[in-house]
């Protein structure tokens, strides 16, 4: 039996303007409160990544809540030790700027997930991967993007931690082979906020706009 | 000098609701009206995507419009050869079922865009890439999002095609040798508009809730 269709909303100026908003004061949150989240709010904006795109209807992502004290510490103690090792890459005062910078909250973050994508899911019998198998990490990309943004509407921040090596974060989490990781995601509320990206204002990079980034055809 | 801090935003329940009605009613679209959209709607489209996080703050998303007939031919040739490749990979009902999908809005979106990643950006200086550098790629990806989501605050529908040969899209849109493909979006207003992604309607696949995508450790 067809359902019923709801009528599709209609967005107005003012809703675009409150979307922007959210867009511009998102940020990649490295310096969190340590209070706890409210009780179900996880549950909610797992809920909400659950509505993202995902290639052939695949819907790939898995997420582990990494609640252990043991796990964390482990997690941490590979980001420390991956962290050491890219400030090899630099020198001079760039490896003094890059010593300098706060690249993870994995400390004070009272909520941590590791976020994988199963390459063998169960639904979507293939379609869309064939020459791009690679949609399939891209289709847990966008569900962490889903929960990032729905994070900020709750006035929580998210910071992406990739300064980790896959397989070891895989081992501490105990996933099945067939699950790669993607990313491990620190959420918490922010102990400050601003537009301006954490990597301006440490004076590491400053954000441009479009550009070149754009071109014809 | 400092500039003036802005007041953080404060999103209420509404904003809340309609966000996530936002993410419901987003669709991946194949089917489109063929009328053109509004001036400037894609440069201001493409200047929320470049609000997107970035790996490093490397800013790596690269947009090609295209708007040639001719290349817009080449990369419908290429769509349905590929299409017709996947086919063979299904048989019985599978196959016949594959056949009957619309995959793609090629002939009819009035924007096309081909989304990139620069692996060598002249931004970030390398941060966050060192154990995975296909935060890149991610970083193009979510850029790609915010344009889908900030095109359905229009009601204008996107459409990600990934059943191309990357290398022969590079080749269309004459692009350098360091940037690689990600998506081939397809905008415009679309002919319907539906919760259920379009794979469920036409019985491919059925979403489901999260179930076993969260575990705890």
């Amino acid at each position: 039996m067809q359902k019923m269709a709801a009528t599709p909303p209609r967005f107005d100026q003012q809703f675009r303007n409150q979307f922007r908003q959210l867009l511009e004061w998102r940020r990649d949150v490295r310096r969190f409160d340590t209070r706890p989240l409210p009780d179900g709010l996880v549950d909610e904006l797992l809920d909400i990544a659950n509505l993202s795109p995902s290639v052939g209807l695949s819907q790939p992502w898995r997420f582990i809540m990494v609640d252990d004290v043991e796990r964390r510490a482990q997690v941490t103690a590979d980001f420390e030790q991956c962290n050491r090792a890219a400030l090899e890459q630099f020198s001079g005062a760039r490896a003094a700027r890059y010593a300098s910078l706060k690249l993870a909250g994995l400390r004070e973050a009272p909520v941590q997930i590791a976020t994988f994508v199963d390459v063998n899911p169960d639904q979507g019998h293939g379609l869309g991967q064939t020459t791009m198998p690679e949609t399939l990490h891209y289709s847990s990309v966008l569900a962490i993007y889903s929960l990032w943004l729905a994070a900020r509407t709750h006035g929580v921040g998210l910071g992406w931690v990739s300064i980790l090596n896959p397989g070891v974060v895989k081992g501490i989490c105990e996933v099945p082979d067939h699950w790669q990781f993607i990313a491990y995601l620190c959420l918490g509320y922010p102990l400050e906020e601003h537009t301006e990206p954490e990597l301006q204002l440490s004076g590491w990079e400053t954000r441009r706009s479009l550009g070149n980034k754009v071109i014809r055809r």
